[in-house]
């Protein structure tokens, strides 16, 4: 049971988690930090947090737990000013979709890494955000990859595992740079691709008529691009490398999709569709047992 | 109210619109159409067709309504076989997703254009296929848009236009050309998007650990990459010039991106998101009105 966490940045994922803690009584006060006090005051009135302040050196005193969910821009600033007011015992994780830059603005704010220190990713979410689209069950049956560092203490690395199985989550530990290359495939491309599909299709002459005719794919496929465009542009700044990797990567496989239709090749297109069909009905087997 | 209606194809476009007729009790009898005897067997077991033959040539025969609902490479095959063996007032339309195509094959079978002759295509589907997947709500509320030529009778424009109107559609004229255009953005586009993504992720070394680190975002994007393979073959062949040209700019597009994911420029990527968000969130708000 955490006595004290706090939460900074309660939007969607920092919200769900302080949600799912209370609901099965797992922690005893959430406090809340963020920069507008308008969404905190939100937050307390939804029952999401107990209390906020808006200064994150008071919000992290006394806290047992500190999670930071904010764009990954400004995991840096948020080290900086936790620095120096924190408990001995501090556990202290993050929620960032990349990891290497999070472990990155931790070296440069604190002397030596916290032992408490655990980063952390949370593999769920929806392309709303904000503290009113949090929900306590955003993370049952959910994974969460949990990065621990060398310098991680075996506590701290523990508490965090059992915090997000209280949550309902699924944990799974990896390295920052295996993470880091997993998500640029699964998430950060084709978040990229996603939008880059609409803004396409905005600069073109008969854009209004093009988004009038779309149907349920054309939702689903850009639903992504509906995401928060300042946590997305963080992240591809935050998880350059292995983002660059995968996007070239794509691009060089569909300079050969677009030859194969400049060529009217049936027989080549034919065996990338049913190739990618028949993985794509494998994931969402395992993904539903 | 229709006689006699066959469908060529009784799959989830063909099967769905027979279940929606027979609802309304605007269809008497529904003649099913094509080459495996077991599906048409499981189709009149459904309820979805009356009766069935693999001949198309004995299928139309005292048809007043034929609608081809089979992939765009099969269509110049059908039209061929059903040459001859039409009523004189028949209408004859289809559910092909690209209608340039279409109206080819069906110059090269009739030696002029039959005046019933309607292309249609209904903006509707799910990424199953076959007619179990059949509903008759599939068609309440959405678009389908037909096509005239020069050759249709407004007649037969009419009874098309009816014919998906009980099925709870809204209707929409458009030149094929310009049907081709539209569709290679919406449609045709994202789903060699999402096939070619599929297939770039299983082409990696870490193929399965991508796949089981997947979420929710990622289902969605790639629920397309689901789709008939040998129907989104054929679309790619049958919209070919469109298709390419959407391709290409969208080439160039996203070269610029990962330009500016190289140069770590996160302003021009902020901008690229929130211009996506923005008109995606405006489409969806239209949609739900």
């Amino acid at each position: 049971m955490i006595q004290q966490l706090t939460i900074i940045g309660v939007g969607l994922i920092g919200g769900s988690l302080a949600r799912a803690l209370k609901q099965v009584g797992y922690c005893k006060t959430v406090v809340g930090c963020g920069r507008s006090e308008a969404q905190l005051q939100k937050a307390v009135e939804l029952g999401v947090i107990d209390r906020y302040c808006t200064d994150i050196a008071e919000a992290v005193q006394g806290a047992d737990v500190v999670l930071l969910a904010v764009p990954l821009g400004a995991m840096a600033s948020c080290f900086k000013a936790m620095q120096g007011h924190l408990k001995a015992e501090v556990v202290i994780t993050d929620a960032g979709s990349a990891k290497g830059s999070v472990v990155a603005a931790a070296n440069a704010a604190f002397d030596q890494l916290p032992p408490g220190f655990v980063p952390g990713h949370p593999i769920a979410g929806t392309e709303r955000s904000g503290v009113e689209a949090s929900f306590a069950e955003l993370y049952r049956g959910r994974r969460v990859i949990i990065t621990p560092l060398a310098s991680s203490s075996v506590k701290a690395v523990n508490s965090v595992r059992q915090m997000w199985q209280q949550a309902g989550a699924l944990v799974e530990e990896m390295t920052v740079k295996h993470h880091d290359e997993v998500l640029a495939a699964t998430s950060h491309l084709p978040h990229v691709l996603a939008y880059g599909l609409v803004d396409t299709l905005v600069s073109m002459d008969e854009s209004e008529e093009i988004f009038r005719f779309a149907a349920g794919g054309f939702r689903d496929f850009t639903r992504i691009a509906s995401s928060d465009p300042v946590v997305w542009r963080d992240i591809c700044l935050a998880n350059q490398a292995a983002l660059l990797a995968v996007l070239e990567r794509y691009q060089l496989d569909l300079e050969k999709l677009t030859q194969q239709v400049r060529d009217a090749d049936g027989d080549a297109l034919g065996t990338v569709f049913i190739r990618a069909k028949s993985a794509r009905d494998r994931f969402i087997e395992q993904l539903e047992k």
